[in-house]
């Protein structure tokens, strides 16, 4: 099965936007408000945003996930409260996964921390037991640790970005660089790993973020994985929709900006 | 199996109240008199006080647990004494509770801990063990570790409850916010995940404690996980009766209050 | 197996006194004299001396251990070289007991220190496996590390007679408080689980030491585990006749001492 | 199967030069120009370049590798961002190796980290796993950490080379001393196990590093093991033909050197 | 199988002289010269001079062990590079010594390290898989670490010799103490488990290493393990011949020193 096999479902036409919402866990319900706190709620979103991937924790999954969405199950997760290098450890499996009638497995793996090793054989094994039932591995790259400086520097970012190839990913969830060349770089180190832009906090405007999405596809990435600056908005399906556009339908900026 | 149904034996009529007795282990006796220290005795008062479950440790349900209560095992303990960062590991199993004809198991998370990772891991193993054997599974999530300033900010506790819901527990116990409305919010960032509120230490009096009791059952609480306050009370039988009229029974505050 | 089942080889009538000689890999030999570094002799002395147990590590059970009385293997152990927070870790298996047609296990858990979540859960482990086997479980529990000021404090040796039933040991072994009330008080924590009082150092007077033997089984101890106030005595078999007299027989003080 | 038997894919008449091309893990993509950075292309010249063995991981192998050159698979790497003593952990099995019709495995070992225990440990599993599927192992060897303080004195380059013979190694991938005579006293030190030279950066001049490849060849290397000093070459398969006319042919270095 | 059978092959007579060449890895080939830096050389010294047994790693055992001399294979290894707290994990097994037709195993243990607990698990297996193969066990047990000040201290080195009865070893390899009464204490602390003094670096004169060997011997050792106070010599089977002398055939000291 080659990567592009395995990623089948997440990008119909080669490109994807997956919904991100394991905050709960990462982050606390401090990035929810009264709907984004109701998985229910956000899982719909995917259904009618057009999402083409749901990223959901085990508890969340076993509890709403109803495959309106090709789901992602995340198999590792932590909070943001302990202190110390970061490290994140396999806390679903790929059993669950295909329980839940997933179509692919998301594991985050903190670059360049104390603990990165722990997370590369994590990794190792669950691409392993992955490739065998046959869904689709996409590794979270998120380098962190006293050893980086600045996560979104451009060798960083190329360097999250190879490592999946390296490591085996059928993709990568890597941040913006902040221009387009050194974002290609980045898409171009990855060869056949296909990358997703993280979409991080929510951005002060839509313009903003819109177009470093074009930007990134203009790069060669497949697409995006968001999850505040799409739950966190006025209008969820509304923006949902201007990302289709872009995204999925690969319009120019100009036709998906707001008037 | 949903987490109403794994829960069934502890909340009838969808509420429940927990009779805790493992503090020999986590505190030592020097929480318990010369009635509380005898195990037959609590397990006795659980069953006379009407409480819907008991949550005893390996050793001791092993010698005292009669089945006239529905059991939590609790699978994971430590002493008090160790300093550092908290970690409480498992020390009893799955099959254990079965053995014991338990309907449940408990399980500390001292979320922010920096051993917060082991805990995780350990949990979502002993999660999936429970599941295929039909037990519910509640998690005893408590932030701790240098990292926690103040483990009941509601910031705090409502990331405990979702942590709870994430992690596919099928209850939690956490600690009151202290008022109704951040409390009702944990509540609801915990979603279909059910929420005990963690007695803690001998309140000063009783209506302080049943007050609180009333304010988390109106956020939408389904109960009380109770220990000092019953069985260091000097009427355990009469305080119980007070908390089963306002647990199971719904009454308002004014018909519980003692004259 | 109840745990009275369980002790009944070491417990004829009740009351038991064992012969504990694992101090050569705990201390060293700087502990034995010519006669006392050879283990035939302190086996032997456990058979005269009417020791209703005798309690050798693995090397030096399967080289001396002849039958004669029931035998406690020891399975963890370490040196007294290392510095920082205690560990023993099990370097003997209860398949070795069997083996060796031991009567009981025994472990050591340092309560208190950072290491206390190992030593709990290879405890645990070993409980299971004896359980299943049939063999006593008996834990040596001392609180130790730099978090415990004063190991013989009561409200620290009644924490460790509570964590033996907690845990689930048949027996423990802990240190005296120093006055009968406070034993007695660990005594009832430890409610069905047995209480056998550590020997400790050679005290200064055999007075001295038979005075403690009859307070802890005044308090309602069932017995002592002694090493160096036997083996180390001028006339061995002459104190273990005091023992007997006192542990086994429960004869009063006054007809014990010497004269 | 005697070490050179195992070899044999990778030595044609005793002698071979290994393309390596694990630098997107070990270093991130900064080595790589645009053409470099295309696995396809560093594939196709390990063939074009007529190297008798090209080294991979196991995203990329997955990928990209066709066969036309005997493979050996890391089955090791970490990325150079974490700080601390270096430890690189398994994250490829031998397995995958036979999966991809790998003739040979690579794992690096930091001799005098303080994680040396944990790699020695690994490459014997690893090594076990070969021998039993008939396939070469090859061990970087590079001391580092606090303790070394200078990874090309003689003295530890050949405690690297001797530590491949006693481990088991097939061969040994270790630098330069600098200089013939200790280069030789460390391949004497390696006996039967092969040993290639490390390559490293890019050397200045195509002189200073061909001039290094026949010192070590005259000292008793079987060849060099080589990746930025090609595949950033100007003119890679040119230089890759001095390799193979240095090391395959054995000719003296003026018939050799650019003119 | 009692200890005296399992040694059998190493002690015909009851006396034996090993001949360590593990120092490859333990020390690097430094203690090498052009002789002893070639395993066939050493291998053959083992024969040639009657040793009864021979020390070897796995790497050096495979391709050098001839079956001349019954072979002790070395379990466990680590370069003297890392700092910290010594530690020496396995990195060869019990079945690699049938494999090899060893007649026995040997285990390092760093008593008084703080990973001194690691080494005990880790011997006590071996010593288990060892047992049901038929293997002799041979523990060197070096006190090590910031705990230890002297390791040739009296009470330090008997301490090491009780250690290996009480883990069960067959046999252990303990430094000389410096007097014969202290020596004889510790060969009687080791009670049943044989005693063979480890040679150390090459001692400043013939005379003062011999004297050594008479006096462990008059104390109770059944002889020695030795390395480079053979491999180094200027007449290393003229050496030999005198420890045969002194070891296996017991002369007195003045037969057989040098004249």
């Amino acid at each position: 099965m080659t990567n592009a096999e395995a990623l089948a479902p997440f990008l119909p036409e080669g490109r994807g936007m997956l919904l991100a919402y394991d905050h709960g866990l990462e982050h606390g319900p401090t990035d929810f408000d009264e709907r984004s706190v109701d998985p229910a709620h956000v899982v719909d979103l995917a259904s009618k945003g057009g999402f083409t991937g749901v990223v959901l924790q085990l508890g969340v999954a076993e509890a709403f996930y109803g495959g309106r969405t090709p789901l992602v199950l995340k198999l590792n997760g932590k909070t943001r409260l302990p202190g110390g290098e970061p490290v994140s450890r396999q806390i679903a499996t790929v059993d669950d996964a295909v329980r839940l009638d997933a179509s692919g497995v998301g594991y985050t793996i903190y670059l360049g921390s104390v603990h990165e090793p722990v997370m590369l054989r994590e990794f190792a094994g669950i691409r392993r037991a992955a490739r065998e039932a046959g869904l689709a591995v996409i590794a979270w790259i998120y380098p962190r640790g006293a050893a980086v400086l600045d996560d979104t520097a451009p060798e960083i970012v190329s360097y999250a970005a190879r490592a999946g190839l390296e490591l085996g990913a059928d993709a990568v969830k890597i941040k913006y660089t902040g221009d387009i060349a050194s974002f290609r770089w980045a898409v171009r180190a990855a060869g056949p790993t296909k990358v997703f832009m993280s979409g991080g906090p929510k951005a002060k405007t839509d313009v903003a973020f819109l177009r470093q999405v074009r930007d990134i596809l203009d790069a060669g990435a497949v697409g995006v994985a968001v999850g505040r600056n799409v739950w966190q908005h006025d209008d969820p399906e509304g923006f949902a929709a201007r990302l289709r556009a872009l995204v999925l339908h690969d319009k120019p900026l100009e036709e998906v900006l707001p008037r």
